[in-house]
């Protein structure tokens, strides 16, 4: 039997496998920083800001809402409204700007539906957000369900955020393929859950040798490599 | 003595005054009433969801975040983050389309610099949200005072709000103009303040008659006529 029978579903990450995220992240904030400094923030070099609001970020989390109020206390600064405007309009231009939907995966979506694979999304985050990403790539009318952590109470790498995609999407873990780049919450997800891991490789690097429930069934470059897995040669 | 060598400073509202935020905010929310249809919001009617979101716009206020949320409420759904986000994409989107300064607004704020005006703001509202209004217009060089009800600690139409004005520009209120839209608050405000009122009146229309104490000094229809008050022939 053809392994294309047997993948009745293609399931979805978003962030840095169906658009860059990292690409857009980095320029917003940079872009932030750079009108922050121009409104006035005491800082001179525009990587020592970067540097010190990735701290705050990791320290707060990336849905945080006042990165860059942190960013003025950091540096000793009373609340400047017009500085802080001047980030999140140079930060949300920015981000307009980036996020695109990676070249292949329109084609490659499209290409998956004409064999009749069903498709979704499961991804970690607050859920109005992600389908703001979803909107915002015109990616939303392509996927049968999208489950995101904070409606399902369940968030990758564990098990339930899967199966409750799998049963809204009515198919078998075994017959699902789940996409996504990072292997800790991914590949280790999907794989205890049973469905067939495909890891979305960001760049070549060398990397550490990765455990073995996070190594993934197939590694491919681009999605669109996704449709060779469904139909081997 | 000439009016010219009298004013010393121009002072400026934001909204319906630098720029169209009337139109601005009836297009943003028509269009993610809109969208939200188009994402299964249960409504058949875009100027009936708009007439309900209006009325939940006046209930909560405009500064509220939860607006599309309450909307579902009210029609009776559970919480869709798909269709909350699709409202919200279209809003921004709508927005970023909208909000430019008024043609004529850029040319008379360079010829008021030029006469030595020195030039502010004076307005109710967030803070950072005003301060972004002026950044996303362009304006965000122009003014040496941008005084915003959140950061003053006192709303137009209190006298207060334009005291703190006055002083952090260095000019008495009797050789400074106050222009804006509303009579109820920056008319009011501006003249129990002491301050020259100019009225901006948005279109032409038969109005109830004004409170003595709202009637402004001048009534012109665009900014650019601030310059013949001015200068008086």
């Amino acid at each position: 039997m053809k392994r294309q029978r047997e993948i009745k579903a293609v399931l979805f990450d978003i962030d840095d496998t169906l658009f860059d995220s990292t690409t857009l992240a980095k320029m917003a904030r940079m872009n932030a920083i750079k009108a922050m400094i121009e409104c006035g923030l005491p800082i001179r070099n525009v990587q020592k800001g970067y540097s010190l609001l990735m701290k705050i970020v990791e320290k707060y989390g990336s849905n945080y809402d006042e990165h860059f109020d942190r960013l003025l206390e950091a540096l000793g600064c009373s609340r400047d409204p017009k500085i802080i405007a001047a980030g999140i309009v140079a930060y949300h231009d920015t981000k307009l700007g980036y996020i695109k939907p990676n070249p292949d995966v329109i084609p490659t979506l499209i290409a998956l539906g004409d064999k009749r694979c069903t498709l979704g999304i499961v991804s970690n985050g607050r859920s109005v957000k992600q389908w703001e990403k979803l909107i915002r790539l015109g990616l939303h009318h392509f996927f049968d369900a999208v489950i995101i952590s904070e409606d399902a109470g369940s968030e990758k790498p564990q098990s339930k955020i899967f199966k409750v995609a799998i049963e809204e999407l009515g198919v078998k873990p075994e017959e699902t393929v789940y996409a996504g780049d990072d292997p800790e919450t991914d590949g280790l997800g999907a794989n205890t859950a049973g469905l067939i891991s495909v890891r979305i490789i960001k760049q070549e690097r060398r990397e550490s040798v990765l455990n073995k429930n996070m190594q993934p069934k197939f590694a491919i470059k681009k999605i669109s490599e996704l449709l060779s897995i469904l139909e081997p040669t």
